[in-house]
């Protein structure tokens, strides 16, 4: 679809340097922009693209506006901004109302007449689907499981028994929802399994990245709010809450029974142990290993950077030994280490 | 299902202080549990919730019997006691025998007349399927593939070409077992695949989380023994063993040829190298790199804990120069690091 | 199938050391191998076990054939010998051409005559499959996707719209080609989508490992170059970039927009930051993290490795005073660390 940047402007709120008339029908990066796309300048590391950039406009900040050799449309954030002139010209697909002759609805499903259900979709007794909810070709949704409105699950999505989605949710292929929790109880050298009895409840609003594994509670439920949203490959264990509106990259863990608060920013490839809380408004930087309760809102680190092999070694190899050279600093003078006035006033 | 606090405590051996006719039929946490359900107490550190539970029972050990406000079921392991008062409460689903229409099934694939086969299954030839074994919906099993009795693939597994399965084994949706191992040779700045000709052999009484892989050997088998568990998106490298009855939780790496011994326990996140030794009874903590053999059973860790995000960068950016750090500390007195008796002892 | 010793040794520019005409039909490991089979000594750590081996012939290095007790295929390389062999013992499975009675595909859709397409596969509008390419049962490939010659999708892959796969490509099970990259922008204490508008874009002999996940471009594309080998449970990011003939090991995450050299080889577990830019040849240990461009061939590490947990405690606590550890000792005498002429020199 076309638009005239004039409407862009009008519609998004921004002010408008260039021709009203002009249309734009894609959207593209400030380096690789024709003359029929828009681009944006968000990241300042790409502000070096914008002198030469060839888009029919981009959307920037005022202060960027007269290094613009394009039309410009000015926001106060531009990343925002782009991402509202993006859905307009790239609205989500729309699907047709209807089951699939390949699909398999148990008789007692409750299947809403405006619901979408494609090519070899298994739906069990008991299962809901609301109004214009998608279910994908090749999806499996065990019995009891029930999904709002306006859900869509992409394709090869798996929702196991007593599963609970709410509305506007987008879950991508190969997600797992509600399998058993990891539940053991060692005894004499073997392993008891312990029955995951809980369900999962997922809010509204939230995304769920390719791949992604959400178990079924153990007793209580795993809870994923409102707003939440999961990247890919992603591992939350049972009874885990993640608070609404918190965003986790892909790769990380989350273990059993650990309670993450709202508007947190969790990196890839964490590891959260179990039985922990972490409070509203944290940061976790990627790679981290959060192995107690963060009780107070800020950033959290974890990774230490790779380095060139040999040094690397040298330094990992005095590691083990680190609190050998600490005790001896002590010896060497000075005292305790570990209790300086700094330190304390940082913790 | 209801059942009897009496009947409860004759089943399991337990001490029942209480009424034996009260009747249960949920399980629930001590919080939340109301008084048709059993509820345990195994945890410390919720021991601070039982005086105002309302449940109809906890199962507790004598020790915290006098400060339990309803009936309880006395029991030398709580926790045991409860997964088989659950198991007995929820017992496992029970699928009816026989093919669903949707199923497709090679005539050369043998099928015990127990066996439940799910809808859109895909059943290659010489396949065999064993009393009373669920294949759930979506599942596909290549060629030469055999799964023993009383096992279940609840639903999208993917089993590659001979793949032998043991009884009594559950498999959650999105695994895949037995795709081609890593088997690359380098040749001048190509890689040549080598083919991956070994089998997966996976023993009774193994779990397998949602979404995990299990890679075929590249000669000889990769070896999953009998009891072993294994969570969600764990990668098992090709011909790798992993011995009876270890956990393994998600995440977690294994790579190629590793054995891993019997009883042991291995955290979420963990990466062990390929063509290592782990003996028996290891245990493991999270996000913690393997990268030698372990020949002596014990406790092992290697991750770093996090910390607040400036504090964490002042000591990284020193870990940077920490061999440099031990040489003038070595300047400065006393000698070489790194050879002190404590250290020794510990090795 | 068998094939004369002779008749690899001309075959493969073997010499060989034993009878021409002594046949085998297998491969198996020096240990286990008997008389038809041939076996192979590479990895040096293995050659204690050449004295003992039964096999019908071992493919080694001129240096070791004195003690070979059996016939010797004497190769320059015998790993990259043994792959060309196996290849030839273990040929490829080849499909019948023609569309199973259980798939469903669009009218507009276009496959070649030769291609085979397995049970319950869906194919959407406007997928264009290419000669002799096979589509493994429950596949998905959703509209306007593309793959050349003689790929092959084993099994329940699922391929979004409009990816694009060369020719000799061999992927894995349970992979996610093309789903939504993580493109979120924050706007007050919610999450705005940012539309994922790119396209996968993937080049000729490429291998993509078991469940491992691709996400298609916010803007441009993401592109895995031609001869690049991924493992399992790989996470790629959106508008990624993968040099040709790089190979990664799994459970490796990359973050968006980060660009990887040619020819790299990447360990498992390691974490990319995104918006780097890694160059041509680097090799990157496992459990590393990185999180600056590298800009010089060479290989970089960044995982400690497992200790004892008593110890690995005491050095971990005093990691946490790292900084404090440090300025103590530049105050004992010598002035400031990280300023040395060797840590220089490795700058």
């Amino acid at each position: 679809m076309a638009i005239a940047l004039g409407e862009l402007a009008v519609r998004f709120g921004c002010e408008l340097n260039g021709d009203p008339d002009a249309q734009v029908d894609s959207v593209a990066t400030l380096q690789n922009a024709t003359a029929r796309a828009v681009t944006f300048l968000a990241n300042p590391r790409y502000r070096r693209h914008l002198a030469q950039t060839r888009a029919g406009a981009v959307i920037l900040e005022a202060r960027f506006a007269a290094d613009c050799p394009v039309a410009a449309l000015i926001a106060a954030d531009p990343y925002i901004t782009y991402a509202r002139v993006a859905s307009l010209l790239f609205p989500e697909p729309q699907f047709p109302a209807g089951i699939d002759r390949g699909a398999q609805i148990d008789g007692s499903a409750s299947i809403a007449s405006s619901a979408s259900i494609g090519a070899n979709v298994v739906i069990e007794a008991g299962v809901r689907i609301g109004e214009r909810t998608r279910i994908g070709p090749g999806c499996v949704i065990m019995q009891g499981s029930t999904l709002d409105a306006d859900t869509r699950l992409v394709a090869n999505v798996t929702l196991c028994h007593d599963v609970h989605i709410g509305a506007r949710v987008l879950v991508h292929p190969g997600v797992v929802i509600g399998a058993d929790g990891f539940g053991l109880a060692p005894e004499r050298g073997r392993w008891i399994k312990v029955p995951q009895v809980g369900c999962v409840r997922i809010g509204n609003d939230v995304e769920i990245g390719a791949n992604t594994t959400v178990d079924r509670g153990a007793i209580d439920d795993t809870i994923i709010e409102d707003g939440v949203k999961l990247d890919n490959q992603i591992q939350i264990g049972h009874n885990v809450r993640v608070g609404a509106h918190t965003a986790i990259a892909g790769c990380t863990g989350v273990s059993g029974s650990t309670s993450i608060g709202r508007n947190c920013m969790i990196g890839g490839l964490v590891g959260i142990a179990g039985h922990l809380e972490i409070c509203d408004g944290v940061i976790i930087t990627g790679r981290t290993l959060v192995s107690r309760s963060i009780t107070r809102p800020g950033m959290y680190s974890g990774g230490l950077p790779a380095d060139e092999v040999r040094r690397w070694r040298r330094n990992a190899a005095r590691f083990r030994h680190l609190d050998e050279l600490a005790r001896r600093v002590e010896q060497l003078g000075g005292g305790k280490l570990g209790n300086s006035k700094q330190e304390d006033e940082d913790d």
